[in-house]
């Protein structure tokens, strides 16, 4: 099959392995997937990771699991053990012997077939077309600030950068009704925000005072990272959604001082991105900079990584 | 007056000015004051501090507010504006215009008298000594953690660092009966735990799993910081007390990938601790090494600073 694969360096291949199938998972035929910072990590080295890339996608089950076959589905990205004091325990999106696909020990949808376990597996509704369905792991990763920290209308809220992820977390974010700003270094973003009626303050221009109740920090970088921190109020809500490989210099004497709430925040419900989309309520496709084949997927990488473009989506099979 | 002060290099003077009292403030003949960790910080530069040091502390009110002359008290140590928006919303800790006692832009208890505003004054009861009421400054900052973090019998709970503050935190959790274990690296205080019958671990012969719930950071370090993000479960709690000056190389990832909950925490309830006190729930006098008079304050600082001692108090007054 047609894949993008990853080890040490990325290589496109037409004669790639199509993957087995296990216990309970389905194949998937890839129709569309999205590429996300995690990506351009990855093939930086995050993670060590080694095989086909890519975690965002929909495509249309091919075989096993009667009941799916045919269906156009999204899949949750964390395969769980099901057995582990985690998963027992309701948190099995943080089981400890899961494999992440794409990311960690299980391959990706940046091919014609993936494999995925019956069980994360979400069907998408007729009224949410492809290039919407592609940006449901992210927008449920957006959700999730929301489910960890619920917003209300009078709160002061600030989200740290402009990126393809500040902009679904500030979207989520200003259907709640709260005072919203985004502060980002991105002028194509910013102004994506400014016409969605988001207010949007070019960091270089921002008056950092630490008066806001919540901020969201999307900004991958240390430097955001104090951005943030220097924008929330004491006793506010720092929520970190991205990380950056490595260790780097931070100072963490405010968080304590001002007694700040930093919560660690990943993936999200699938549930509520998909109804979000069928509703209407989050606009992606206005994000989508490009669709390019797979074949052109080094070259798609590159386009991701270029802050002229916002989101680039790889079409598989249509 | 008879003063420790700090500018560039600590001093003892013996002719120091005495303190002039401002509005609503009264005057205490400090009897006994204890060095802490800021303290140490502050004479490395931490917080730009000059003057009179000391923010620990028990005496008696000699002048002004008439009806707490001569009583036995200990003062919180935020002076506020009771008009900011802090203030206003009941955070009166995070006033905007605080100064701190011994810390930030105001004089502190390492002298014969400070003076402190009326509003922050405790009365110590007669149940209490000396030598305990010293400790009720740090003792609240170590109920401050079961006050953001309610703790459960069923919780498994780590300190990580067996310092002074490391010390009071762990009793303090000792008597939620939760499964506790204090990390440290000082042989001294990780005895001083088993006596009291806390499970004390050699930071080397951990064994690191991240399955706590939560977990408390009184390491002041950012190799304890690393040690405490170790240890925590996910979507546990990670309570950060202790700060240290300047930035560090800090791995963030962890939090955001395990969804980690971390509470920066400082100042506490005086009240809870005065009571804790009066209880003998807890045992500070124990934990003190050595009384030196203020006279010999630098030597003091020496020993604070010495792992074979624990907490080392200034004799003011008697």
């Amino acid at each position: 099959m047609n894949a993008l694969h990853f080890d040490q360096q990325l290589r496109f291949d037409s004669h790639y392995p199509e993957p087995e199938l296990a216990e309970g998972e389905v194949l998937i035929q890839v129709k569309l997937a999205g590429i996300c910072a995690t990506d351009l990590e990855i093939v930086q080295g995050y993670m060590g990771f080694a095989g086909v890339l890519g975690h965002e996608f929909v495509g249309t089950v091919v075989r096993g699991g009667r009941r799916w076959r045919g269906k156009r589905v999204v899949a949750e990205i964390n395969c769980v053990c099901e057995r582990c004091d985690m998963c027992q325990s309701g948190l099995a999106n943080h089981c400890r012997r899961r494999s992440v696909i794409g990311i960690d020990r299980r391959s990706g949808a940046f091919a014609d077939l993936v494999a995925v376990p019956e069980r994360n597996l979400h069907e998408i509704p007729d009224a949410v077309r492809d290039e919407q369905a592609v940006f449901v792991e992210p927008l449920a990763a957006a959700y999730q600030v929301i489910k960890q920290c619920p917003i209300e209308k009078r709160m002061r809220v600030a989200v740290v950068g402009s990126g393809r992820l500040g902009l679904l977390v500030a979207q989520v974010l200003q259907a709640t009704g709260c005072h919203l700003e985004v502060v980002g270094r991105n002028e194509l973003t910013l102004n994506f925000c400014e016409k969605k009626g988001i207010q949007a303050t070019p960091v270089g221009e921002l008056n950092a005072r630490p008066d806001r109740d919540v901020v969201v920090d999307c900004s991958g970088s240390p430097e955001g990272f104090g951005v943030a921190v220097a924008l929330v109020r004491p006793r506010g809500t720092l929520i970190l959604k991205s990380t950056h490989a490595g260790a780097s210099p931070l100072n963490l004497a405010p968080i304590v001082v001002n007694e700040i709430t930093l919560l660690g925040s990943r993936c999200g419900p699938f549930s509520e991105a998909i109804n979000a989309l069928a509703r209407r309520q989050i606009d992606v496709e206005s994000m989508i900079s490009r669709q390019l084949p797979l074949s052109k997927g080094i070259e798609a990488f590159e386009m991701a990584a270029d802050p002229r473009y916002i989101k680039i989506l790889l079409k598989v099979a249509t």
